[in-house]
């Protein structure tokens, strides 16, 4: 499904790389661990990192009851920012050299997941950060789910820019005799670091960490 | 050095894992490619991902000379956050459950880099980016430089965030029979890819990009 761009999330610049396809939206969330928040209060413009998941068309965050960066989050349009980097793109001149990304923009208000729906998102969370954990931790108590506060956003007013490839030279340039192509960057999931004293036994889920797709 | 935190970038939630030291925040902008901005315009609030470096006690950005967005960063505060994220952390209880990453939070205003700094500064970039290869490239024409702006924001107030090592229990949770630990994440450089066509030979510092510290 694609949605038509607000004057909010239509892309002026590089036009050509942007996409307004929840398919892109979706995918890109779902491969980023942290997402930036844009808001203000008082004391001016504030861009926080905070971590983030999916539920069908709704990015969610948490964080504690006390935070005066949720209060604000739900009383103001916020723009919820996730970039991935992929790769540098090496042309043969220094002006198009470029970067490989994955870009969504959200814009919109959070709202309050109300608290009988808490215990079942902040489980979809665990899950969607290491599948299979949920089950094998101590859950959550009733006073710990009330220390927390959980907020959405819907996905519904989105922009995503992406750029794959290699790079794109100038007339002129093609005959220039210096190399081009790309310099890849990617995430990497490292061998687990059991915790000094823990002798569980390491369960498959975590044994399976680095060969996740 | 380590200047005090003002009323914006003094760190209320989980205060411990503050750093205000230049050295800090030096380490983290200089390992990052792109930073995310939060400025506000008629439209509202906006967090725009873009690339940076730092030269000095500044972190610099780029774009183009018709944007709106460079325009707007020189007539407002705006807070600049930089993320990156090192691992999971995996405590015995779901609510324990943490990441390990480092993060800066930059208050202040951007200003325009003159004209004649521009060739010298952007030739940093490239240097920050893939060091060695400014020397084997075109360099920007004086039509490009003068197509390019470039903004610089000095980082005396900044905020840093630091989390490294495994997870801190809840008292009681010790002898829960779950895997606790942590999930490493790192940003790994992947093997070059010559751009089709290009038959210059493969220089040293390409050959270098995966065996860079």
């Amino acid at each position: 499904m694609s949605t038509p761009p607000s004057h909010r999330t239509r892309v002026r610049r590089v036009a050509e790389n942007a996409a307004y396809d929840n398919a892109v939206v979706h995918a890109i969330v779902d491969d980023a661990y942290v997402c930036h928040i844009a808001f203000t209060d008082d004391h001016g413009t504030h861009c926080i990192p905070t971590a983030c998941w999916r539920e069908g068309n709704h990015l969610y965050i948490h964080g504690s009851n006390g935070s005066r960066m949720l209060k604000r989050l739900m009383e103001q349009d916020v723009c919820v920012t996730i970039t991935l980097v992929d790769g540098l793109v090496l042309a043969r001149s220094a002006f198009n050299h470029s970067m490989n990304y994955r870009s969504a923009m959200i814009y919109g208000r959070f709202e309050k997941v109300p608290d009988d729906d808490k215990p079942a998102t902040l489980a979809t969370f665990m899950e969607s950060l290491v599948p299979g954990r949920q089950a094998d931790i101590r859950p959550g108590s009733d006073k710990e789910h009330a220390a927390t506060t959980v907020l959405r956003i819907t996905l519904d007013e989105a922009a995503c820019k992406v750029r794959a490839g290699g790079p794109v030279e100038e007339a002129g340039d093609e005959d220039y005799p210096a190399w081009s192509g790309v310099l890849p960057l990617t995430r990497v999931r490292g061998a687990p670091e059991t915790a000094e004293g823990n002798a569980a036994p390491v369960p498959a889920y975590v044994l399976d960490w680095q060969r996740r797709a």
